[in-house]
């Protein structure tokens, strides 16, 4: 079972957009046992449209398309698509109606290009778009499946989850894939290879694909398995990954894709613990990873984002002496932060980052991508000296990934925090 | 002029690696006048890449291929290449010199696979790599050229940027390509069009091509014009960009791909002015968005996310009568956080949001995407409700945009912040 992806707008093919797209799909696909055999990104223009619909046809069992859906003049797909299976628009009144309540529920008028977006080819099966106004198209043509779906990735991604992918499973025999993905933090890609080398060694037997998908501040252990009996490989699978997890406990922070903060947040929830932070050089991005996750307000206090000293002395009553004495990069400033933060909020924890994010700031005893970052409870305080990268976004997002890594061995018990 | 790109190997197809290669090469190509056609992700399987090379013969003039060029046994496309145009591998001796000092002079030995990275088709020229193991390989056909590069992105840009880019301006005769791009927000994209229809008609009789490319929150709007005098070229997109500009001067915030955080982040540091943030819904999203940008320090000062009513009470003096009479997304709640914010932190400005980002806690009357969000300078206050969406993240995402929008139009003077 073999499909096919085909994005349409130039956007990518200037190379103003990078295509994220097909990467995502491609995961979703694969999940469920499909295949992909060729990614294709052309222009909006008609001749090329059809061509590679042909040749895709020519290859594949399903070919799922994106961009070219919107209501402006440049988007041409529809009617190409009209073309192509020998069919004509017709206005959708179901369609039309949701258009003109997504515009009126916004205080917004409707314009006649919006109400275009209801034209839709008559042979299609429409997909509603509970996100956006560019309804999905799902065709069937002597047994192969066409899908054509907006580039918006919200709106692709909502159109994916909710009615391509359980379509697919409905209409296609597919095998069974089994995957599982153990997460870890705080070890090198290779380092854990060499931890885990016999273990590796003893998945050929059972038949099972490795892989290690480092990003940064993490590696993923992605384990696959395929096969007709799907109790069998989940089974394997399973055990596999159990083992895993007995060999490196202190690396793992969750399965299966979970995030860090999603990880955390489970963690804080069952452990009804509360946590508040004091930002310098994560600059907010740590607060905001934290209350990314859905009923954070259940444990996230608030946060101090203190880029200044004046505002470490301000906010948080840092000792302006220490600033003086050590700089803001210091044991003894983060340290203050962090037990101040706490503090102030009544928080079971505080978290708190002071680095060098750089291009600019470093010096040859505090470079870029020196951080320290803190963690306090009631008992007292721990801080630890980092050293990242050159690059500024990473060492925002190492620093912010460093700290939840701190609080999650500070709850599980794998780190004490002394008194002080 | 029209080139094709075509990576191969698995990593893309199964959504493991997002093909940022191909965007960069685009946008490379498209600066030098060369526009891409196609871009095609294909396997390391020889039918396929034969196949695949034979269609792209048919459309393009150039051919770059990506990946596939690896020491270990999955990489096939040095044969496929040779069969395809007809010659054999031989050892260059030069190419085999290179490889071993590479790996000698990282104290490693040199295995008979990465020898035969040497082997190389005889019919192509030798594009060296001075960075890695793998050669590029450069080959004319009847007019056309294809070239072979491997995928690793930092040895592709290598060679693109010494031995590629280089040899099509050489061979090539060019047309100029020129693009400007006018970001814009707090107008939707059919809004837009309607906004600007009559100056759109007019880029027709121009040659001048538009697209509207919309992300959550702004809409870019594309001008692009393809020709032999670059001069021309030039004068006429500016002339087109500089009457938009005078059509909706309220809705453009930035030109040719700026993000509204570097954007602002000018804007603040060529008026001399500080800016301060309170945050409940967004979370730190938006102090994160504002210290993004290198250099931040000289006009963030800091933030209080406040995520909790205690919080609002404890870290910026919010009356908690306000709160429990008006709830915590309040005109008056918000305009007391702002306020108090930019007072603590003594800033020239201070933004402040407040709302309900769900997918919890939406009533009849504040439902999910319910956001106020305020303005203050030593003048005074100024606030607004928004209706955003039922996702979390975009909640979280357009509020922040929406802050930063009152920000500049405060800072241009769109925007007058009464007394209060």
């Amino acid at each position: 079972m073999i499909a096919e992806l085909v994005t349409i707008g130039d956007e990518i093919l200037i190379g103003q957009t990078v295509d994220t797209n097909s990467a995502w799909m491609a995961k979703q696909l694969n999940a469920i046992g499909v295949d992909v055999g060729q990614i294709t990104s052309i222009r909006d223009a008609r001749p090329h449209i059809l061509q590679t619909l042909k040749e895709a046809e020519s290859r594949g069992d399903l070919i799922l398309m994106t961009g070219g859906l919107g209501p402006t003049k440049d988007d041409i797909t529809k009617h190409v698509l009209c073309e192509y299976f020998q069919t004509e628009l017709v206005r959708d009144p179901e369609v039309l109606e949701r258009i003109e309540n997504f515009f009126r529920s916004r205080g917004r008028d409707v314009l006649e290009t919006n109400r275009q977006q209801a034209d839709l080819p008559k042979s299609c099966t429409i997909l509603d778009n509970f996100v956006g106004t560019a309804s999905g198209m799902w065709f069937e043509k002597n047994g192969k499946v066409f899908v054509s779906m907006p580039g918006v990735p919200y709106e692709m991604k909502h159109l994916m989850e909710n009615q391509v992918l359980p379509r697919i499973k409905n209409k296609f025999t597919l095998p069974f894939i089994v995957h599982h993905t153990i997460m870890t933090e705080g070890v090198g890609e290779s380092f854990l290879a060499e931890l885990v080398k016999d273990w590796e060694n003893s998945l050929v037997e059972e038949d099972i694909k490795i892989a290690y998908l480092p990003s940064p501040g993490m590696v993923k252990v992605r384990l696959s398995a395929y096969g007709v009996d799907e109790a069998v490989l989940k089974e394997k699978i399973s055990r596999k990954a159990k083992e895993l997890e007995e060999l490196i406990p202190n690396y793992i922070f969750g399965e299966n894709d979970e995030s860090v903060e999603e990880s955390i947040a489970d963690l804080l929830k069952s452990s009804g613990k509360t946590v508040a932070t004091a930002e310098s050089c994560t600059g907010g991005y740590l607060a905001h990873l934290l209350t990314s996750v859905a009923g954070s307000s259940k444990y996230f206090l608030g946060s101090f984002i203190t880029y200044s000293n004046m505002s470490k002395v301000k906010q948080l009553g840092v000792s302006a002496e220490s600033l003086e004495a050590h700089g803001a990069v210091s044991r003894d400033v983060v340290e203050q932060m962090v037990m101040n933060a706490r503090e102030k909020l009544s928080s079971d924890f505080a978290l708190a980052t002071s680095g060098v994010a750089g291009p600019d700031g470093g010096t040859d005893e505090k470079p870029v991508g020196t951080v320290w970052i803190a963690i306090a409870n009631k008992e007292g305080v721990y801080s630890k000296k980092f050293l990242f990268e050159k690059n500024r976004e990473r060492n925002i997002h190492r620093s912010a990934l460093a700290a939840i890594s701190l609080l999650r061995r500070a709850i599980s018990g794998q780190l004490k925090i002394g008194l002080k």
